[in-house]
Formats: structure tokens, sequence, C-alpha cells
């Protein structure tokens, strides 16, 4: 069975295409919209103008066709940012999912539209198709972990919770953890990418995670703030005569990474003695501690996502500053950067797993697939 | 000497009237304002409508009289909630220092103006007064701590940036227990009352707290929401096309405990089994958490405030879920509110003890009026 897992941003569409676990053909379209934009497939890097998701649909198809014939791909698996309280698994897609997306924008307006795009362009190639949620991994939080304290009715009455995100990424590396250490019960899972969010896990199931309502909480990232006083808001747009979606826009698009170092949002261009380093590994620390305690304990951690897979140094950091803790990093494993990066001796597991989001929603996809077909004979 | 402590809040007005650590005269009044107003001075209360501060001065100046020659009180200390980056201990009032409280309004909008308009009534009596600071105590926090994953520019030319509050009750409390045992380096105060907070304390410096650039965040409070993903505050006002100022308003009073509850800002109201209670155990164990590690292990726990020392319950289930830090705590000496809590074989120490921000005010404005005396001499 050939799935072709999508995985759409605002200005990127990622694909692979799968077979027994086996990737056949993938690629990445960037900077879509753009003048400098690009894509690369099977490790051939075009460029050419995209001036729009629609464009790089089109491509995308032309590919896959020197490849194969569309009709042996069995059914196509998008990740889809948002699936509020409703979905807590992938799903078929439908017109009533496809309505739910579209209903679910209002609390992902940023995301749900572009996979919904992506969607129904490629509606028009594929029939099978499954919607693969970020947020569905984490409907197993309960609800003292998920609600705000707030007024009531703002849950009651506008689902205002937390939902979690990643969830795609961290379902991946949980799993991932598990096949390498099948006595794993309680993980903690760092995602640090551009977007970053970290997950207790306990027995496979999400129990806490650090992105909140909306996916600009939690952890600061490249250009998000993540957790702040709130109040700075009403402050800074008296301040700066700038409105409420101006200010919003400066906490989504030039906070974070970028805002403290006024450098960049790429972490590989973050000095190890500035304030936006010392920020961020400070942050990480005061998660994990929060939830190691949360979970009473803990087995293992695990670093994955752009930072976390390749910045040994900052995984030095933050192992040193939970020593309390009795993680015992080995500096030549993580420099390295191999698997397991924990002396013998650690009280605590540590592991570096790259995070594939296409294999889980192929996997998924296949599971929904074989479910239907199961209950159509 | 004699010194005259003054703490004023919104709608409240407390005082001590205190020499060699010995209160002469005490008292609070409650309600100002409203039509239900009553003052409570040694002991006895009284009701009568007290329309504003003015009116509440006026008679506390009366019942002063009372006791206590006007020219035998040396100085006035107030609690100043607001002092800025600037002021990192109290200071004798000058027309300078009223300036600067004036200036600092647009960080405190809703306690600055309040402490300075008791200053200015109570200068017509009193030459000598202090400010004391509610920020002052926090002034040791490193600015890793301090700033926010925010535009840089905004701490630069605005000053956002974590000041704290409740200083002189956690500082008050930290030479407490001091006092009780020396010994003590590395401890986590847990100020619980209507409004709440947690600091870290390292040599009798706070290194870290759980307030921010205002008042209303960190930890779910009576009726204040702290800490919650801010994108709650748009999506709130477009759905019931609020004004951003209600939504924050909402945050302030409606929210915490209140919130949550349906039922009250009053913890003693509060269910052990409501969402609201387990919310706020569970915010004060991660603040705990975080701080355990930050402070890379800590010798004593101290809890404090209405509800710190009042609520054995809560303080048993906040131990309970820290039990993977090996707290044990002791049941019987916990529901007798005894000052030590802990079992022997705790690796933590547990205190409870009260705070008295009156005696600090006292403290800290004596320690002026002699350093200005002796200089002056």
């Amino acid at each position: 069975m050939k799935i072709l897992a999508i995985n759409a941003g605002s200005s990127s569409l990622k694909f692979q295409l799968i077979e027994k676990e086996q990737i056949i053909s993938s690629g990445l379209f960037e900077k879509i919209g753009h003048d400098d934009s690009f894509f690369t497939i099977n490790q051939k890097q075009e460029k050419q103008i995209i001036k729009d998701h629609q464009a790089a649909v089109e491509i995308l198809i032309e590919k896959l066709k020197e490849k194969v014939a569309l009709t042996d791909i069995t059914a196509v698996g998008h990740r889809v940012v948002h699936g509020g309280d409703k979905y807590q698994t992938a799903v078929l897609i439908n017109q009533q999912v496809i309505n739910d997306i579209e209903q679910l924008q209002t609390l992902a307006p940023l995301h749900n539209p572009i996979n919904l795009l992506v969607i129904k362009l490629l509606s028009k190639y594929f029939e099978k198709m499954v919607a693969v949620f970020d947020t569905s991994f984490h409907h197993t939080i309960e609800k003292p972990q998920y609600i705000y304290p707030v007024p009531y009715q703002w849950y009651q009455k506008y689902q205002v919770r937390k939902y979690g995100f990643h969830g795609i990424s961290h379902q991946y590396l949980s799993q991932k953890a598990l096949e390498l250490n099948p006595n794993l019960k309680k993980m903690i899972i760092c995602h640090l990418g551009n977007g970053s969010s970290i997950t207790a896990i306990n027995n496979q199931k999400s129990v806490e995670t650090s992105m909140g309502f909306t996916p600009n909480a939690g952890l600061m990232m490249g250009t998000r703030a993540g957790d702040i006083d709130f109040n700075i808001i009403p402050y800074i747009m008296e301040k700066t005569n700038q409105s409420l979606s101006e200010t919003i826009n400066d906490l989504n698009k030039k906070s974070g990474l970028l805002g403290l170092s006024n450098i960049s949002n790429d972490f590989r261009d973050i000095p190890k003695e500035s304030l936006a380093y010392q920020k961020f590994v400070q942050i990480i620390v005061d998660y994990i501690a929060k939830y190691y305690v949360f979970l009473n304990g803990v087995d293992a951690i695990i670093f994955s996502g752009g930072i976390g897979e390749n910045a040994h140094q900052l995984r030095y950091d933050v192992c040193q500053k939970l020593k309390i803790l009795k993680i015992k990093i080995d500096q030549n494993k993580n420099k390295n950067h191999e698997t397991l990066i924990h002396e013998i001796s650690s009280a605590i597991e540590l592991y570096v797993i790259s995070t594939n989001e296409e294999l889980l929603i192929y996997s998924e996809t296949k599971k929904i697939i074989e479910r239907e077909t199961y209950e159509r004979n």
C-alpha cells in the first residue's frame, strides 16, 4: 500500500511517498509565494517561482507521475494542525470532516486554512484521504491540566482550553523511544525546532504539554514568545500606539530567539553567551523540572527537532542545570550525536531521536484505510 | 522610636504603630468607598461609612491621638507596590520620590495611585516618611530570569521585565525562617492568599519569583488568572465583542478560584474535589518543582499568607504531589498548624510562618531614619 504523506505549512509543503515504511519519493517546497521559492525532490534542488500552494501541488503531481501511476497510490494522509475537542484520532476525510476543519479555523487561523486548501487541491487527484491531527495525541491530557483559570464559561461556550500541538511528532518519538527500550514508561519529550514544545508521557499517553490554546504558548521559540505576562500586551499598545493585532503579530513573528537576540530566529546563529541562549536553556530546564515532578519521576528525556537533534552544547547545558535530578550526560556520545547520550550511572536515560512526522502520518493513514476496507467488506 | 507602618490597598488601609518591634496600636479599614465599610482598631470593630481614603486617614489620626501624641511618632513607613528598576531599597520620601512613584503608575495603575494618595494625606501630619517598595526585594533576580522573550526594545524603551511583587512579605518570611534555623540557605517561599506568589531564595536573596511585569502573573489567585496563553485574549474579544480592557478586567476580577469554581474567590469556600482546588494545588506544585531545580536543591519550603497559614489540607496535597523530592509532611503537626510540619526524615524542611508586612515596613523605615540621622550629624 503506497501512501502519500502531506505536511503543509503557510509557505511550505513537505511530502513523502511511502510503502512498507520505506520512502519511495520525498520532497519539500519552500518559500512558496516568495520570489526565492524552490523545491527539493529526491535530494535534487530546483529553483522556480512557486506562486502559491496550487502551483506546488501541480509540480508535486507531475513529479509523482514520473515515479508511479497516481492510481497506485492508495491514499493521502494530511497533517492537520487543529482537530479541536472532537478529533481524538485520525479520520477518513469526508464533507463533515472538511466542514469541521473549516469551523476550527477560528482556533488555528494561521494553520487550518492552508491544510484545508491542500486537502481540496489534492482531492482532484485522490479519492481516499485521511486527516491526521496535530492535537489528537494530547486528547489524553486530563481536565485539571487542560483547563485555564479563567471564567469557566470561556471553556463551556468558546472551547478555551489547552489543546497542545506537535502531537504527530511527540507520538512518533514516544513510539520510537519505546522501540529502543521497551521498559520506558515515563518520558519527557523535547521537540526543539523553530517551533518548540515539551510533552510529558506516561505509558505512551500524553499527560501534559507546553503548548496551549495556541502554538504560541510554553517555550520561547524562533520568533514566538511563548509564556509571558499577558499584561505586557495592553501596556505595549498604549506605549507604542500599535493595535492589538500588531502587538500579537510582534509576539508571533518578532519575539523568542529573534526578539531577544536581535540577530536571528535561527538557533545556529545565536551565541552561547547571549541572553537569548541562556533564556532558552532555562525555559527548557523549567519545563523538564515541572514534568519530572508531575510524572513523579521520569525514565528518559528525549531530544528531537532541528535544535534538539543537532545542538549538542544546548543538550549539555540543559543537563548541567538538571544535575540535582542525578542526570549525567556522556559528553563524547553527546558530541557524536549518538542515540543514547547518558552515562551508565545517570538516573535518567537521555536519547537523541530524529523525528519523522511523515512516517507517523503514513502509519496512521494506513491504519484508517485498513479499518475502513475491513468495515466495508 | 515609634513608627507608624501603613499598608494601603484599593479599598483598604492597614496600620500598625510599632516601638521596639512591639505593636502599640493596630487596625484595618475595610471596604472603603462601599456602603458596608467598617474598621477594626485594637481588636474593636466599628461600622461606619468610610467614603474614601481621606476619611479613613482622618479616623486613623483621631484614634492615634487617643493613644499617643503625634509628635511622638518619629516616622511613617508606607508600603508602595511599584518601585521600578530604580528603587532597590526603602527610601526617605521627598519630592523626587513622589514624582517617581507617580511616574511608575503606568506600571502599577491599580496600586501606586492609592499609595501616593495616602502618602500625600499623611504628609500633612508627619514630616518624615519612608517608602518601602514591594518590588525592591526582587532586585537581586538576574537578567536571564527577569527578561521576557519579546522584542528587546520593549525592555530598553519601555521597561518591560519581570519585577515581582509581595517582596515585603517574602523578605520578612525569609528573615523569620533564618531566625528559626540559621543554616537555611535555599528556600522556596509560598505566599498564598487572595494574591499569591512563590519566591526562590538563595542566601537571603530573591533569585526567582512567580509574579512578573504585573501582579497578575504566575499562580492563579482569588480572582486573577496568572499565567495563561495570551492568545485567549483576542479570541475572547472576537467571540464576545467585548473590549480589551473588559477582557483584561475579566482576567483580573473574574478568573482564578472564582472563575473556575463559579462559587467564590475565597479559598475557604472552594470544595477540595473541585477543579479550581485541583488546579490551584497543581500550579503551586509546578512552581516548587521549577524552583527546586533552579536552586539546585532546597533546604526549606515556607507556607504563609491566609491560605498558606490556614489550609492544612492544601499543604498536605501539595506535599503529596512533591513526594519524588523526598518531602515528608507530618500530618499531626500540619493539622495543628505548628511552625515545623515535616517528619524528621524529610529531605526538605517545611515551615508555616505568619507573614507580617507591617513589621518589615517598621524595620526598613527604622533603618532609613537611623541612617539619615547619622548622616545629618
